[in-house]
């Protein structure tokens, strides 16, 4: 009904017009934006998962609720590898690594005799599957050696745009899930502030998550090495350090969250064990706080596993967190894939 | 002379009002912001200084320019003491430190005879004034011993929201340099994003910078104490640790820069040796980049020193740093001081 035709269709058309216009406006006592504006999360199928987002975005937004946060601090948090995208069948930060350690490996002949490195070098799935923490950090400090952040940048851009993903034969950055770039997108129209929370390195994340999830480098958090402040002949620059800064997993999630953030966040996405402190904390502020576990139960569309999740998805009913499932609660996991 | 006035005064008044016009349009070859709108810096007096922001500003802007930058990498970073607002007579976060130590001091009887102590409660100005780096990190973590972070914030906001300057007698947050706050709304305006980069302390700064200079949380760097990820009767928090996790000065500048904001800034604007490596990194760009020098030469409106700049002001010519005068750039110092 045009607003015009019906003020002109006499006094019944015009009080029906008026109150259709004031419904419109005061809404039905539901949540306002589920049902004033098209599904924001079409990827989503009905259920729990869906309906607790779009609840709780509706009670953060609305200064009429109980739940009501200002925007200054509406803050939402994500981790990335099996939460924004795959992560098998090895975190794709590894395969970047191991990369560079076959291209470094022609000038280092030792490395065929000397672990960590013989495992990359001669493919040996077993010992692979075996590397320890200190196994990964030392592949990966050889792998791309002291250069300056710059230089390191564009090769993990290259990297980025050139190597597919083993399975799904596209490239590893078009592998995020399409009903999480649309909660992104929902969260942002209704003034979240959305950060990453990886244990990832934080530059290689920051390589591609402007571009795949529209999140530009100062909102990424995650495991850094030190940089040295240098002057070279081109003027000053950072060197990447072969240092740890800081390992963002775990307890280290929060701790980071409040240096890079400064403040509790309402919303927290994980998928795995090393998410955990990062619900609990974005579980037990003051105010509204939602936290939420992304299961991958689908081996048809992307993989079935819980290693590396079992105490997280145990804690999950006693903490609150709500469940998804890659199976039941999206109608679409990858945008690229039909 | 008014356009409707021109247009009805005969042929040769609507050439020249249409030849004003064109010239409103594509400008004088100058900064087409300046001239378009209304002058984006009414603080600042006409000069190089002004000129110099307002150039800046508009070639980064402008698609057309060579020196165009996409508003993702239009970043700035301003120093915060001496620079958004004043730091004399002593740095405002030190007559904080001081607060809390007498606060601390009815329970540490001990402290009447032990340095560094003893000076702040003998108000020995004397021996203030020569305090080490070492003696003031030792008063600050005696002044607010361990504690969450929140119970922090909410002193420290109790502080701002009370305590005032000795020779202004306006609270401590009010002492910001209007010029300033406008250049932040004129960035932002512009699609700049802005960040605080100070030695001062990231939880204090955050406890007022939102207010005082509309820049949130997530934008603050700062020097930090680490964090401690805690089960408290409450849940989950984090507590504040009697350690240091960075001081964000001189080197500490730029590698903490690219820690949070993961980019080299395009503007930089300081007023201290401590600012130096900031100024270089963004000076040193391949793209255009701006840094900026406040000097405080003005004791009438403000203060009048060099003491802490001098190695800054002897570079500044020859690194290419623009220097703003307090005395002849600003046409009002605080906007709460008539």
């Amino acid at each position: 009904m045009k607003p015009s035709a019906a003020i002109h269709c006499g006094p019944f058309s015009v009080r029906l017009f008026t109150k259709l216009l004031v419904l419109a406006v005061i809404g039905f006592g539901q949540p306002q934006y589920a049902k004033a504006q098209a599904d924001p999360l079409p990827s989503w199928n009905e259920g729990e998962a869906k309906m607790a987002l779009l609840d709780f975005v509706s009670q953060t937004s609305d200064p009429e609720s109980d739940g009501f946060v200002m925007p200054v601090d509406r803050v939402a948090v994500f981790d990335n590898d099996g939460t924004l995208w795959a992560e098998k069948p090895i975190y794709f930060q590894i395969a970047f690594v191991f990369r560079g350690i076959l291209e470094q490996s022609v000038d280092h002949p030792e490395w065929n005799n000397q672990m960590p490195f013989k495992a990359v070098v001669g493919n040996d799935l077993e010992a692979l599957r075996h590397l320890s923490v200190q196994d990964v950090l030392t592949l990966a400090f050889a792998s791309y050696p002291e250069m300056t952040q710059s230089s390191f940048a564009e090769i993990a851009d290259a990297w980025l745009s050139t190597v597919r993903h083993p399975r799904f034969d596209v490239l590893y950055k078009e592998l995020v899930y399409a009903p999480m770039v649309e909660l992104l997108d929902y969260l942002r129209a209704s003034e979240f502030r959305v950060f990453i929370v990886s244990g990832g390195g934080i530059e290689f994340i920051r390589a591609f998550s402007n571009e795949a999830y529209g999140i530009p480098p100062e909102n990424v958090i995650g495991s850094s090495l030190r940089y040295e402040f240098v002057e070279t002949e081109n003027g000053y620059d950072l060197m990447r350090k072969s240092e740890i800064g800081s390992i963002n997993d775990k307890a280290g999630k929060p701790v980071n969250i409040q240096l890079h953030i400064g403040r509790r966040p309402i919303l927290a996405f994980g998928n795995s064990d090393g998410d955990i402190e990062m619900m609990q904390y974005t579980s037990s502020g003051d105010g509204p706080g939602l936290s939420l576990l992304l299961h991958h139960d689908d081996a048809d569309r992307e993989y079935d596993y819980d290693k590396g999740t079992e105490r997280a998805l145990g804690l999950a009913s006693s903490e609150g967190w709500q469940v998804v499932s890659i199976r039941d609660d999206f109608s679409t996991v990858f945008k690229v894939i039909e």
